[in-house]
């Protein structure tokens, strides 16, 4: 048999990527790489004077079909093989990023119609306009002591697709019943490649409350939210849900047609970003921990006990690996705290010195704040610049920096920063574990992992554990390369299950990182300090932080 | 009779002047500075390699003899005018800084066995190495119920004398032993004029627990600190107390030969910068605050009642002005806070904007932080970035800043700064009226008052009151020229007492900043928030700013 080949598409929040991957060896043969044009849409609709309103977060899913078509056009040819080489697809999206379309599966923003309401166009997974939505959510679960919400840690987040859903009800009812469908950027794009709607079990799983064993939460529930609601499922998702792992469908005559690809290349079902760094760095089983740490950082890991514990995305029986129930954790925000640092406070001395050293502000902010001890700025933070997802799962929460003296630097501010993030992983860490759950081993993934020793070595000392590191930049692509194989089945040389896959194609450096078991007790000494601060504004006094963001959404409406 | 003269002297942090002023306008007529050499010494004792400990600020009274005896050769002579048209001198001084002199007021840091000891140099205000002797100092004073703690707002500084002087008999009691005398340095400044040791009231009520019907505290008090304290005030202090307004003596021959003014110009006691703000204001009885607002703020009233309460640094009889309990609050950041940002974390483009428009740093940030509404940032601070003098009195305490998000700019951070300074202020206010004082007319002084809009716009939003501003840059000289002319007496030109001397010298713009009594609404919930943060940090679990203090002193001690 010649060489067979996965593609895997990875749609993120700026762009969207596609490799070729060699189902043999998981080398990547080749890479291609789509910039949005639209981006992140938080000012104007396109085209328009339309105000996105504040903590909005929309896309154009023009973008992402521009994406699917250009990389699947421009993978294979760039490698140089033949299609008939390429045996199947993956797909993995930001989630939840979902969007309402009509019967034919046409976005309605794309309808002249709708394109001026904000609500007929795609929630990315950061818009953070449902929080009212999804505290009703929350309440009405918790007084009818609902078992599937126990599934998400007893509280769902805003950035949810039930709670995106319903504030599309709730702001926007003419939107509402004209969508035939809301449905995850994920799906929709298998949609596109295989002309069915075919959810996937992780997304339905993770974002829309589906349990394999009791599907959807019931009409009871959904009414006693809001009697709009009632049918929502059935009216507005669909009810069929497909495992990970299976075969969505094959490649259409008509993306054939537009890509070169042959017609009938098998696709598997969708998947996320996220879930696909598991099996791509070679995790097929219990007793590890994957972070996927870029703007954010995600914790997942796998079990074949099913335990409730509060402060996690969700527990998901084959939400993350085929056979296994998987847990998902998250902090909203790690890289786009240093990002946020690095752009807006970083001192023009540093900009300078970057300048002429010929590296990156952050390397110059990297290499300054490795030299500082663990207490020795004094400083300690609060990660929540994006709020909190676990433990306390709560967007209105706030950043928070404290021990600020005349005589702080900005390395050291830019440090504590770093080390908040840690904490925040420690504490997720340590909730799983108090849980009965076990965890032995790390394996990073993801920009930050790659690319920040600074960012590592404070995880690594934080956590007092060693870290492996992915050896690829395209960890959630290769995922969805395997399964691309997994869809294709070994018969037309892929593979039948995902763990073969992983065994063939999954990637990971030699080298980790060790920690300084000094430096990791003296961290265990503040992070003593980090939770206490944890308890006063997430628990004990979250009004503060609530308060302020109130006061402000206030003065940003009279202005 | 011809113009007559007053020089003021003004001893600051950085660098000392002189005015010399006409006594009967108040004008300016000339101005001399003098910044001493080696300004706040915290890296090594000067001209040797022995490193000043964390949290010293020590001074070289070479700088203030040198700049003494400059300024007072100069300002006359750029004046153009005639030595015997000066009739008086006063003196104010940066406080509590102090040093220890021999049998004939030599610095001990001039001997050369002492020279290499830190405990030998002058103690700048800012001087933070007696927390613990501080600590022992309340602890004792308030196991004895001592009467002289309830002046202070039972809760006495790591910057006063007394703290001080201890701190140098457990650090180096050979040192203690040998100092004939701790002086502050402006009683040294008098002596130097004088040849005359004379403790003014103020310093000795504000910083040494004097009280003009009580004296010092007991020696019963001070063995019990300290069984080796017990004769610290007849020992290393003098007893004897004058009171301001009062005459010290005459210019020596020795100084009028190297100053070229006239032997036998009188000279007052001396006095401390911020409190002769309040005359130099036109401040002469009740009812009015006067703020003066620099690096630190400094919250100054008179009253003829006594009131014990909390928080203050203390309440002196003669403190202010004769006849009247003086009122002494403090923050002890504001400037600084600012000037920190603008140091470490303005970002590069600002700094470029600043170079193209050719204004300072602090234009282009005053500038945009002006824009911005109350609560539009979301953010809160605590200005503890020196910890905090009122109401706390805890130096141990750092700055906090909550409500940080990946959109805020650092405009918002900035003005965060100046509201969370003015809070401070409004909390001090709060406190004075609750325990039965007026406050109806706020009058600021000093650099922040003459250079920010946005600062000063702010502080009064956030007070809901007007705010007048002093008239000259040389608040603190000029009343030390008052009373020059005060101990000079009407008969030789000058003015019997320092309400007269007021009526006619003191200066006060027209125009005042008036508040917007909207935001003054705003600013009355955000308050509401930075009390709570206020309780929660300052005094339920202050355990959390000190144990990173605490942590970050173990570091670097093993550094």
């Amino acid at each position: 048999m010649p060489e067979t080949y996965s593609i895997g598409l990875d749609f993120g929040t700026l762009s969207a990527r596609a490799i070729l991957v060699n189902v043999k060896t998981g080398e990547e043969v080749a890479v291609s790489v789509f910039g949005y044009q639209d981006a992140v849409i938080d000012k104007h609709l396109p085209g328009t004077n339309i105000e996105v309103p504040y903590a909005y977060a929309l896309q154009n899913p023009r973008d992402y079909l521009e994406a699917l078509e250009c990389l699947l056009r421009d993978v294979w040819q760039k490698a140089g093989i033949k299609p008939e080489q390429i045996i199947g697809i993956g797909v993995d999206f930001t989630s939840c990023t979902m969007l309402p379309v009509d019967k034919s599966y046409q976005p309605l923003c794309f309808d002249e119609k709708f394109k001026g309401k904000v609500h007929s166009w795609p929630k990315l997974w950061k818009h953070h306009g449902a929080q009212r939505e999804a505290d009703i959510i929350n309440a009405v679960a918790k007084e009818r002591s609902e078992a599937f919400i126990k599934r998400y840690g007893n509280k769902s987040s805003s950035e949810w697709m039930i709670a995106k859903i319903f504030e599309t009800l709730r702001n926007d009812p003419e939107v509402y019943a004209n969508t035939y469908r809301f449905i995850e950027g994920c799906d929709w794009m298998i949609y596109q490649l295989t002309g069915e709607d075919k959810r996937n079990s992780c997304l339905a799983g993770y974002k829309s409350f589906w349990n394999k064993n009791d599907g959807y939460p019931s009409k009871d529930f959904f009414r006693a939210v809001d009697y709009r609601l009632e049918g929502v499922v059935e009216e507005k998702l669909g009810e069929e849900v497909y495992l990970i792992g299976e075969k969505a469908g094959e490649l259409t005559q008509k993306m054939a047609a537009k890509t070169g690809l042959n017609i009938g290349t098998a696709v598997g079902v969708g998947n996320t970003d996220a879930h696909l760094a598991v099996p791509a760095v070679g995790v097929t089983e219990p007793g590890t921990m994957v972070l996927i740490m870029g703007t954010s950082i995600c914790h997942m890991m796998v079990s074949d006990k099913e335990i409730m514990l509060d402060g996690i995305c969700g527990v998901v029986e084959d939400g993350i690996l085929p056979g296994y129930y998987g847990y998902e954790a998250g902090q909203p925000a790690a890289g786009d705290i240093y990002d946020w640092f690095v752009s807006n406070l970083a001192p023009y001395e540093y900009v300078n010195e970057a300048i002429e050293k010929n590296v990156t502000l952050f390397d110059i902010l990297n290499e300054k704040a490795y030299g500082i001890k663990p207490a020795e700025s004094g400083l300690i933070a609060l990660d929540w610049w994006n709020g909190n997802r676990s433990l306390l799962v709560d967007s209105d929460l706030t950043g928070l920096i404290l021990g600020l003296t005349i005589r702080t630097k900005p390395e050291e501010i830019y440090r504590a920063l770093i080390e908040a993030t840690a904490f925040g992983t420690r504490l997720i860490i340590e909730n799983y574990i108090n849980s009965g759950l076990e965890i032995k081993h790390l394996i990073a993934c993801g920009g930050l992992s790659r690319k920040s020793k600074t960012v590592m070595q404070i995880f690594s000392d934080v956590l007092g554990m060693g870290i492996k590191i992915s050896a690829t930049n395209q960890t959630s692509a290769l995922g969805a390369a395997m399964y691309g194989a997994v869809a294709a089945g070994a018969e037309k040389g892929g593979y039948d299950d995902i763990k073969d896959a992983a065994k063939y194609m999954s990637r990971i450096r030699e080298e980790r990182f060790k920690p300084n078991m000094g430096y990791y007790q003296t961290y265990t000494r503040l992070f003593e300090q980090y939770k206490k601060l944890h308890q006063i504004f997430g628990i004990e006094q979250d009004e503060i932080m609530k308060s302020l963001k109130q006061m402000r959404a206030e003065v940003l409406n009279d202005k």
